[in-house]
């Protein structure tokens, strides 16, 4: 079995790529590491899921260049040892947003760091199965989507070519924020309120744009539970506006082939894909204002995070895209 | 002391009227209405505040001509002892929809019953002290707002003479729903759960649709939290968008004597208006997409709906606008 | 394969066995039966599992002499079918509290209706297989434990033999009330709540006195959570106290050939049990109060409900354990 | 107007204090310190309190002979402080723990440091004025009760003279823990769970027993909720054993002259004294295992912290006991 090892394991994506991959049937969990938490069991760290493996210090040196790795280091960590592994041949899911974005010059505007290696800039695939499935199978570097844009692009990927203009007004829930702690995620600061966060000056909107072609506003707003992202956007297009009956067709007929999405008959809430791999998409016809209202729904850590990273690895390992995914 | 008496006091909203009433210093409670909690002392029903006073079956005959009512009954329910008080001299603040609305022909499609008093529906003043205070002082019938239109318009009104299309997308604490225990109100269907719900078909559109005098696009969602309701409104306006700059300027002019609207410095987040009368806004400017992004926050109990029935109340009776709202 | 139906899917704990049964793989899932929401799919009742089997009315007929059942009715109606089936030679687990407690003269008091068949309360196993597995293996009917024991008696089994006296302070998350509507599971009234109900006269009380055979005093609380069940109970032996080290040996050695019961080395918190069909437990000396203090944590729906049902099926069945159980 | 200083006002029980202060008819906020957050104004770091004033640094010089001072430091923080105001003739009363303990060899094992001022020990009035109203009015150095013991010894205050064991079984609110951010009060690692903490080892333990004159066992939980604390005592008694009759008549007349203690007729839960200075009591005789259960609840930061501060500096001032306090 093809070995993967996760560096950076502690954190929520990491630790939820961990547990996948110690219960996959076809992939072999190889080091889990991590740098404060080094030594403790995973379990300990991450009680709900019950991985008995010890994070442990990177040893580069153990990983073998027909092993798989995903990485779930902060952006502007990840790129260096992305380099180093990709040069060794190893195969890598970048779950950072190192080698999201084509185009080399944004990191430093956005990211706040020069990209080390715009040459697997070039070469990284963004790891989004529903839109560049052969191209992941054959990959050295996959670039997992961010969360948000993961949800945005699945609630509109079938009307993409006639977008002309989009607002994303998503919904997060808090491990999103990921595991640090702050003022930010204090218990006391998100229970019973709902918070609006770097309106239309987040580091996800160029990646929506890139992969949508159109330019969006992107609204994120902070809500006071765990796990599951709801993208509601609106979306103006070229050509007739389409009935709500065009819109299901449209969407059925494009996602028929896509296991983990599902276009479902009504707006849908986040408690059916939580703890889930599964997306949902609905979209709505607005006549009186010209637009196409969609929604997109899952699990920030699942299919935003450590479940499509997983779906990647499976397609790079050549097994079915679906295994070890519930 | 004018005697206000609160018809429907059991709910949310009508138990939050008869408790600001209750320590109102120039107001004095009178009867306090209920049919299945008749008999019990109001805070053995609403423990959170501390009104000793009982509910009673309303008594009509003992509401005095110079007292003054506040009704919090469901909608089609309101209209009939509205009139009946209103005939008889009586002012009347209407918490429930059955007044909002100006054109009686909208009444059987968006709330499903014909409208009995047409003429009323001519008198009553929409009871937004920002848009009608003088209005509101002099009114015998106040149709006091409904809670997301409450928002939405407070976060757009300096903009309503210019706006061309706007997209309301409103996040609600699950009070906005109503005391009335159901499926969509159980704790376990709404925790660590955000859902759309009503998308485009909510009743409050056509009022917000009314005062803004432009198309509106309502897309509401319910939150897991208590109280709190966020309006993000994506408006386009006729000749030049403003500025960040301006934006500031404008709205800081317009409610420079508005006491319970604050015009912050970032997008607000619900907390700080919590059980408060406050409503906060802010608007950007998004020249990438020709919109502006307003905000509007609010307590959806409190200036949703009793806080802003004291407020009109405060008018009608010739007191301080802010007196015993904090 | 053996068929299982469940009767009562509609429920929290008949959904959650419905989905557990759905995906067994040595069970096969037959009518799920449900009254008001017959005609609805499972999955649309229940979002959270992906069911689509209909919701039916109970068809007895067609329930054949091999198959087993799950019932998942309120106490006091599951009695009658019970009957039913097993006369018919049917062996059922019965989830409500109708054959928990073995002297019929208590239901009266307790439960509110004279128990039709105290002949079945003789022969029904009382369902908690850490302490009657044997027998389950060959019951017919199988009294599956109350939530609150479940968790109360795991948490001091080991000491069952030396109790004396037990104070037992329980947690519960709002599913243990069940899927039914009221002002005390709305949203509104637990979220930021933790409220003590039936203080000392909770209905599971007897069932609890029953199996420790020992005095219990049982005080319960409603958390503003989901799912999961804290037991914090206190309990004074006879004989000398044991040590930390001591009770560590005695609890580790009593489960371990028990697959569902995991001796942990801290007193638990709910999070790593949550939708997982393991019980925590822990016990600790407080030699200054001459008393044990005793933690057992359990998800109420799985563990304390619907999984320890499938549990007991699969004892029944002759199938391992733990299949089907994650 | 006297003039009252809070030290440490960027906290929980610091911000809260100061916005009572501000907001009070006879007492007049003085400096509001802060280290990290000094130069921000308080309703930026606490945007439910709705202060203007700038956090500063402290200024020992600034502060006059005839001021009062609320010290909100960490416990090991403050003694010095405290002792230098004292020195100085300014009245104090010390939020932290540094002068709770009248035993000062309990400072090195139970806090971790020698106390710097064993006399200051000695004098300090422990601040519960249901136990000490008179010298509280005249005491230099007032001690703030931990918000555990506070909702426990006023549990149990009426059977003080009685008591001969108490198990405290209690449930706080995450602000309990404090506004610094850490793993155990993210959001993540709160909401939809329930964890027992520092079981027998708290540090609120000696403090209990100090003023219950008995042993305790103290079993702290955390709850999914911000704020409210409820303490649930399991007492046994010398003596015969009171009837409920009898608890509840002892109670009321125990409790009639103390205004922010209110004796109930059930088990309270934590919704009607939240953001209030009152607690609710209730008591229950458990013949069956000769004890007494008796109820305490009140929010943390108000009864429990802040609000019990200004009772307490009321009292100190010469003023109403309820003065500013709702």
């Amino acid at each position: 079995m093809t070995v993967v090892h996760v560096l950076g394991a502690a954190g929520f994506a990491g630790a939820q790529a961990s547990a996948l991959l110690d219960a996959h049937p076809s992939l072999e969990l190889g080091q889990i590491t991590a740098r404060a938490d080094a030594g403790r069991r995973l379990r300990d760290v991450a009680p709900r899921y019950r991985v008995e493996k010890e994070l442990t210090p990177l040893d580069l040196e153990a990983i073998g260049r027909d092993d798989m790795a995903v990485v779930c280091y902060p952006h502007a960590e990840a790129a260096a040892v992305v380099s180093d592994l990709a040069d060794k041949g190893v195969r890598v899911v970048d779950v950072s947003a190192d080698h999201r974005l084509r185009d080399a010059t944004l990191y430093p505007p956005v990211y706040g760091f020069e990209h080390p290696r715009p040459d697997l800039l070039g070469e990284a695939v963004y790891g989004l199965p529903e839109l560049y499935r052969d191209r992941i199978r054959e990959a050295r570097v996959v670039a997992n989507p961010g969360c948000y844009p993961e949800a945005t692009i699945l609630s509109l990927l079938p009307l993409r070519d006639r977008l002309t203009d989009v607002v994303v007004d998503a919904k997060s829930g808090v491990s999103g924020a990921g595991r640090t702690p702050s003022e930010a995620v204090h218990f006391s600061s998100v229970t019973e309120n709902v918070s609006p966060y770097k309106v239309l000056r987040h580091r996800h909107q160029p990646e929506m744009a890139q992969e949508l072609g159109t330019s969006v506003a992107f609204v994120p707003h902070l809500m006071p539970l765990d796990r599951g992202l709801l993208a509601t956007c609106y979306a103006t297009l070229s050509g007739p506006l389409p009935t709500d009956d065009e819109l299901d067709a449209l969407y059925r007929d494009f996602y028929a082939d896509h296991p983990f999405v599902e276009v479902v008959g009504a707006p849908p809430g986040m408690r059916a894909v939580q703890h889930t791999n599964m997306a949902q998409v609905f979209a709505m016809s607005d006549p009186a204002g010209g637009r196409v209202v969609a929604f997109g729904v899952l699990d920030n850590i699942m299919k935003g995070a450590a479940g499509q990273a997983v779906q990647n690895l499976n397609l790079m390992a050549g097994l079915p895209e679906t295994e070890g995914l519930g």
